[in-house]
């Protein structure tokens, strides 16, 4: 018996055995020195927090409301916040269905933890084991290892365009992917991209969706986030016949520590969810499910949310304007209007496992675009960069170590 | 197109199409008027919860760590809670090996988000789909509905005795279930039937999961409840070869509604659990986290759970002297130690579902047996009631009900 043991073998379950931690948050956990710049976290500026309001929300709490907010609460999430949440996304984004206007199902807000728990939920409550599931390629990595853990789901991608997923290559994927129940999209300055999709394809996805009887996961974290351009319309707000579950957080708002997100789905698909949810963590953080419930009823979250958007306008302003004058021109990025990321794509004679290394050498750190891949094996030439996370100064610095290593590799 | 989704019928994954959501959290949601008086709960008591103390440490975060606690976190938790919690397990209940004291396997701590999700993970990084998982029968509603929920398992009882799972029985399922990976088990002040495993027991439980290469989830949320008779030893502290995962949870000690709970395990074991923890809900409720472990460090946690255990001892005492005043002796019921719940049994002459319902029909609420079976078409003879939820008024009253609906099936 011991010597079995002397280091002891388990069998994992398929789904899990072959599943690597996020390299992101690998990246993130690295040692590094004050001198190490990292721009390769997704993290909210710490100046977004709503500390004062909150601490003031928190006393409030504990002094009038203790009992309920430190006690077991419903799976589906606490109703007052439910419906302050519907009442938002029906106002602001023209979200969410009801039968009293004369639709044929009605849609449901619920409570998750986080938008990755909705993510996840979605995939265990649609998809078999071993089916697939129809990407944006690149996409979330948190995504794609949440359909992959938790259903041994096929992450089949679908090339992201500067506009949007190539429409002809979704048709041709769906067609020839009969075991494909859910489309999942981030439409909205897309993680990690940076890109929005068009709203002529936002439409077009929505019938080739219908079409093929897939159900489309709309991930919209970032959406709150605009700071140029023009609103385009969400692909729920165009849903008449019940096929898209929206998925959202206050993480990018609010808090992302305190793992408060939601869904608005077809009440049949979040009933559910819900069960799903129960047997998970039974439900979210009361104590902060009310304080944001406080925050939206009694602040001026709109306010808020002008501040935040004025924070990433100015600091993603900085991080173009600084990529604008330190780097070659072959080394292409997008040009985001809202969200927290910048996509960059080297050429093909540039290779992106060097470069990176190559940043990683002068103590800047970001996130290889293979971490991003549907398919694990397949190449990629792009990194992700972040402007809301660093410093002014370390946006400059970092900038300028990244021109010289792209000028390194120019010779 | 329009007829089709009249009423949209959605494809739901085999996992989940035929789960029905707990049935305790359905009858807790059912309208209730003033005089309805519940003994169907699980909740801590309200008095249970050092408010004070949690509102001082949450004004100290937000004052002066809210950057941190506001922020993202890593998925294995908040690394000073996990710290104190792995030296209290430790401390306390000989919980945890470590390779510097010459054992073969390390064990680590890892924090979840309620014993639930602690739970379900174990489930999902261990059992493929539709594979077996042994339990006590009775047991707790929201494991098996985790088990069945995540992976399709089949859940599979070994009867409870009143000095825990019958060994005979135990040994003979394992025998003829080859695909059995995992043995749940709550030894301690079970739920729902109240009942704690002898030591005895527990040793042979170990060597019996040793012989048939089968992991041990030892699920402990109410260890920390004993209000009389003696500690017994975790089948955990027993764990020379790294085959138990250990599950248990802040929420009947400091607050239930944070959703804050802890694994300690083999590393091998608790490194994927991390992995597939990322893809559920990134990390837990951070804010929480950190005024734990202020809690734990700054505050006497023991003399606080002295407290509780007065508040059960005193609560418990009352329902059982209520219980021996007005049931008659044809209603068996267990007298626990510990914990929140006592079962009652009901002789085969009376149909344990009318009991239910008459009692339903008199304003009291209690758990029908078959909630808690492991093959959910067995009978039950048998329901669960609480009374850490109820106040002292309704204690009183409720057993009065209790009385009257038992004496109306005495005739």
């Amino acid at each position: 018996m011991k010597d079995r043991l002397c280091h002891m073998t388990y069998r994992f379950s398929d789904r899990i055995a072959h599943i690597k931690p996020s390299a992101i948050r690998e990246i993130l956990k690295a040692p590094a020195d004050a001198d190490t710049i990292s721009f390769a976290a997704g993290n909210p500026a710490a100046e977004s927090f709503p500390v004062r309001e909150m601490a003031e929300i928190a006393a409030d709490l504990f002094a009038n409301h203790a009992s309920a907010a430190l006690q077991y609460g419903v799976s589906d999430g606490y109703l007052p916040l439910r419906e302050c949440i519907a009442k938002r996304q029906k106002e602001v984004w023209n979200i969410g269905k009801s039968v009293s206007a004369g639709d044929k199902f009605n849609d449901s807000t619920i409570i998750v933890s986080g938008g990755t728990q909705g993510i996840e939920l979605a995939c265990k409550i649609l998809c078999n084991e071993g089916e697939s599931v129809i990407c944006e390629n690149p996409s979330f990595v948190g995504a794609l290892n949440s359909f992959r853990s938790t259903v041994s789901a096929r992450t089949i991608g679908v090339p992201l365009l500067e506009d949007g997923p190539d429409i002809a290559e979704l048709e041709r994927v769906l067609d020839h992917t009969k075991d494909a129940h859910l489309l999942y999209l981030i439409p909205t300055f897309q993680n990690p991209a940076g890109l929005t999709t068009s709203l002529a394809k936002r439409k077009a996805i929505y019938e080739i969706a219908l079409r093929h009887h897939v159900i489309i996961l709309e991930d919209n974290p970032y959406g709150e986030l605009r700071f140029s351009g023009e609103e385009i319309p969400t692909i729920k707000s165009m849903d008449t016949e019940g096929i898209v579950i929206y998925c959202s957080s206050l993480s990018k708002i609010l808090s992302a520590g305190m793992r408060i997100g939601f869904i608005v789905a077809p009440e049949d698909i979040t009933a559910k969810m819900v069960v799903a949810k129960q047997s998970e963590d039974v439900h979210s953080n009361l104590f902060f499910q009310m304080l944001c419930h406080k925050f939206m009823t009694e602040y001026d979250l709109d306010a808020h949310i002008e501040k935040i958007r004025a924070i990433y306008r100015r600091k993603c302003g900085l991080m173009l304007s600084c990529l604008d004058r330190e780097v070659p021109s072959w080394l292409h990025y997008t040009r985001p209007e809202g969200g927290l990321f910048i996509w960059c794509t080297l050429p093909a004679s540039v290779p992106m496992n060097e470069f990176v290394r190559a940043c990683m050498d002068v103590k800047l750190r970001v996130v290889p675009g293979t971490t991003f891949n549907c398919d694990t094996e397949a190449p990629s030439q792009s990194f992700r960069i972040n402007y809301s996370t660093p410093s002014d100064s370390q946006i400059e610095e970092g900038c300028r170590r990244l021109g010289a290593v792209a000028r390194s590799f120019s010779k």
